[in-house]
């Protein structure tokens, strides 16, 4: 191996890079969670934030971060029914990831 | 809009996030760009170091990456014919996105 080349593993199921990807890899994934940020979100602000998303993807999204404790959901039982979504500790944690996406997309006018 | 929260703008087709996942999206993108990392690598080593993904696939996406200008590819005219990818410097800045996601991978034992 050349001198001052890092020793990385093959990416197998242990690898923290692929299992990321696991969890955050939709396609959508990544930008419901810097959409929803430090913010208290409602659905309706998320569709308007995040053109071209289906409703039907939207739902299944939020209820799978949810699933995944990236998410959380609080509905207020109301008339209106109200629902709100927030990012958990660890869905928080998922914006350094974000950050570093948006950085690449600025820099690089892809 | 509460005090102290982010104004973020809706993630439309100008928006860094929304265009850096359009690039790097990719369900093996991200972690191909961290397998090549700073080093010099072949076909047959990229196919070892990423468990599970299929000899069609790897190929795609290589072509891909190498026609979005993030990896260089150098063919040697020899017998057997030997083909180096390596990360060019739009390549190499997507490094930080994977350091982030194998931090978030490490820290959420997800």
């Amino acid at each position: 191996m050349k001198k001052n080349q890092k020793e990385i593993k093959a990416s197998d199921e242990n690898c923290p890079v692929r299992r990321a990807l696991g969890l955050l890899g939709g396609k959508w994934t990544l930008l419901i969670l810097f959409q929803i940020n430090d913010r208290v979100m409602r659905y309706g602000e998320l569709k308007r934030a995040i053109p071209g998303i289906s409703e039907k993807v939207l739902i299944q999204e939020l209820n799978s971060l949810v699933e995944n404790k990236l998410v959380s959901k609080k509905s207020y039982h109301e008339i209106p029914p109200r629902v709100e979504y927030r990012l958990t500790k660890m869905g928080l944690k998922t914006l350094p990831i974000a950050d570093e996406l948006a950085s690449f997309g600025l820099e690089n006018s892809v």
